[in-house]
């Protein structure tokens, strides 16, 4: 059976503003990378990863003698992070001074809310408090 | 602090194909569809939500008078499933029973095993034990 998402994957071809995007605003933990090609973040018990489409979409990669297979999209990808509801005022705040555009935000008819932003590649990502799907709130 | 991914999001154009995909090869439960627009799936403390780019690119929705902001990427696209690493025999066995062909298995140096395999629509889909970054493995 499927126990969880273990990698959730998004494209930008400029690697260094992602990696300052992710690590300086969202406050992620990078994990490795590779210049030019990828870089990767710890998210909880998986794994954020930005892959350079034109690095990745033509060019399947070897580990131990098999293949890793190519991918890479373009266009804006969609990622949500989950945080607890009671920290969005925060999330607020530390966007606002980091001046990163609040998108929209989104008070979800079951309770729970988001905050949608873009990443300097354009790509949607999204705050949110796992509620909106009624799952339980990460600790605060 | 952002504490785990709560969404990961793939595409596809055909709905109906990415449905039978998710839940009657690789068992996720659906949890909610809007026909040829989205639909969406459990996934462990997670959701996982594939939409169709046709519809969802342009086109922003409202919740409460409040904007959902429109993504949609082209282009094959990546997730990663987390399996207990004893469960991949079985994996490959279902999924050779379901007539998906497996591109590709790789064994990782720290220990872990991926399957790699294609959705309907092109998506690199990866079933892997999340020994592969030193996470634990989930239970069998």
């Amino acid at each position: 059976m499927i126990a969880r998402i273990l990698e959730a994957c998004l494209y930008a071809t400029n690697l260094d503003a992602a990696e300052r995007f992710y690590v300086d605003v969202l406050g992620l933990e990078r994990y490795s990378a590779v210049p030019n090609r990828h870089v990767f973040f710890r998210c909880g018990a998986g794994m954020f990863l930005v892959f350079n489409p034109a690095r990745t979409s033509g060019e399947p990669s070897l580990v131990g003698g098999a293949l890793v297979p190519a991918h890479g999209a373009t266009g804006p990808g969609h990622v949500a992070f989950a945080v607890p509801d009671a920290d969005i005022p925060a999330w607020r705040a530390r966007l606002e001074a980091a001046g990163v555009a609040i998108e929209s935000e989104v008070t979800w008819p079951r309770g729970g809310r988001s905050l949608y932003l873009r990443d300097p590649a354009g790509n949607c990502v999204e705050l949110a408090s796992p509620k909106l799907w009624g799952l339980d709130d990460p600790d605060a």
